[in-house]
């Protein structure tokens, strides 16, 4: 673990403002990514946040690969419904926009659903679906992603990570966030292990002829990663199906990219990313109170459950992050060493120097 | 590979028909029971067919367990949803119903979603679901059901086998059906293996104190199933997050009773278990034509991937059960020796005799 500094919230997303303003992105676009990428440090999706300010958003922008004013415009729409071109625009403010209008006609007729088209990477798909939970809506938010993991029987990567992210709000309990990836483990997670000179562990991805290995290097030279469940007899193909069923929702359904041609962020092409979104006003059903009160229920009895041996603790999906998130407002966001150095050089490049004081510094993870 | 009878759909839907009739099924709701039970056969899910016409259906209604009228009342209702009390009914004839009005008012509107509260099991989720696609709508259905799986960390089962089904139109494909317990098996299969005298693999269930084991009588004798992932290496708690997910839209959504206080189908209480609808028009986003070669693309493309050493066959989910489904249409539908014989019994005991005429009979699978 590389040594960490801590920063408070505000600055961070303080300079990622500044930053993507030297970019031309709006004043306001800028504020909406702040939040979204710092949001993702906060919740200790470390891999969405910061670390992606001038690797992924910035190196585009300079290369005007991506649309700096991120011009949207509406495909068709009505009452209940919205399909959006996201003008290849930045894919967090896109994805913000699509949001907001989804549970803008929810709070009108009920429940709404968005979809999105020539779109980029949108960060934590975790974040839209969390917008619903102040209006006592459930959010639900998927994307798809360029191809890495292969189908059940396949060899070759053609489908994306293709994360489901749902937002249920609570009574006293966390809300309960589900933000999974249909893949056993993100790409990232395979590249932590091959910076590492470590083996993955059997089942998470298979070389480029097919074979499961455990070498992270033989999984990130052509191979694969695998569905959730992993092969044929773990159900694999239900992974493969969750997968598939984000990539039908996200790109055909809403005209983007699918598959094979969803653009990778290090190509220089148009991503022609696709988003899908929805939000589900609770007292539709049952009134909001009522329905609080029964998911503390449930989760309370989850995580009350009797464990297993060597286990001290179930967690609720979402609850470690909204942990991490209280550890941050008092102790700091913390940043690796690695991911400053690299802030630092490309505040130089763009003018916007990265000044900010970190509150202090840690070795350990906590 | 007990020996298989062969009989026509049509024959096994008017016994079906007949034999629940005689239970004081109405007549309509006979004929959705025996369509609905019936294609769990002819599209190859025998666990949910006619082999529970007897041993879970009919027991129930004898015992006056479950309402043969099946009285549904309107709980809540607007434009786009409506909140179900399926009144102890025949879970089967509930979700017909419940589906029937969601599609309803997606004609009217685009989308809708239902809730059920106090129903009972209902088959097969994905037939819901198929609902839907002749109106070129993608279906949604999800239930909740008797407790069963261990949450991640825990060693007792809180949550059921929680299905997800979504069905979306295709072109020239068969349209893509998943239909999926949010377990890695359910837990027929386990009993599947106890009968048989094998093991099981390692990684579908855990013993009573929190073990995994390869014993499908120690799964059964008080364990518990995985959720899909299996452990937390290969990320099971994404599989538990779908398990619960389902438990929150299917039971503290509309009321019903949710983890451990669901009914199991031999406990005489009500089970009081809970379902989700959706349906959704395709063309609110995208012309249907347009999305239907969409879906082409990505199927076509699925299929033809590179496969794995050894595998011949890439298969889109549904796929092998519209397989199944024009095979039952030419040589007839497969019902096991030991069924026929309970169906004889059960006949006689309710004085509707299985008189069918088998079409010929085999021994092997196929």
């Amino acid at each position: 673990m590389p040594r960490r500094y801590l920063f408070t919230v505000d600055d961070l997303k303080s300079y990622t403002q500044r930053f993507l303003m030297s970019l031309d992105v709006p004043q306001e676009d800028a504020g909406i990514m702040a939040d979204i990428l710092i949001s993702a440090d906060v919740r200790g999706v470390d891999s969405h946040g910061i670390i992606r300010l001038h690797t992924y958003y910035g190196n585009r922008l300079m290369q005007k690969l991506v649309e700096a004013a991120s011009p949207t415009s509406v495909v068709h729409e009505t009452p209940i419904s919205l399909a959006l071109d996201g003008g290849n625009g930045l894919g967090p403010v896109v994805a913000h926009r699509a949001m907001t209008r989804c549970i803008e006609k929810a709070k009108q007729v009920g429940m709404a659903a968005v979809t999105v088209r020539n779109s980029n990477h949108y960060g934590i798909a975790g974040y839209y679906a969390m917008m619903a939970l102040s209006h006592d809506m459930i959010g639900v938010s998927l994307t798809n992603s360029q191809p890495l993991v292969a189908p059940t029987y396949g060899r070759t990567a053609m489908l994306g990570t293709n994360p489901i992210a749902v937002a249920v709000p609570a009574g006293a309990e966390y809300p309960y966030v589900l933000d999974m990836a249909t893949s056993i483990v993100p790409i990232g997670r395979v590249t932590v292990y091959s910076k590492s000179g470590e083996t993955i562990p059997s089942g998470w991805g298979m070389d480029k002829d097919g074979n499961l290995t455990e070498s992270p290097d033989a999984v990130l030279d052509g191979g694969a990663l695998l569905p959730l469940g992993g092969n044929d007899i773990m159900r694999g193909y239900k992974g493969y199906g969750l997968a598939l069923l984000v990539d039908i929702l996200s790109g055909v359904l809403s005209g983007a990219a699918f598959s094979t041609d969803v653009g990778h962020p290090s190509n220089p092409g148009q991503a022609d990313i696709g988003h899908f979104f929805m939000a589900l006003k609770v007292d539709l059903f049952r009134p909001i109170e009522e329905f609080k009160r029964g998911m503390d229920g449930l989760l309370e009895g989850m995580k009350g459950a009797p464990k297993a041996p060597g286990c001290d603790r179930i967690y609720i999906h979402g609850e470690k992050e909204f942990d991490h998130e209280k550890r941050c407002e008092t102790e700091g966001v913390p940043v690796i060493a690695p991911v400053v150095d690299v802030l630092r050089e490309a505040g130089e490049q763009v003018g916007v120097p990265f000044d900010l004081d970190p509150l202090g510094e840690k070795d350990t993870e906590g």
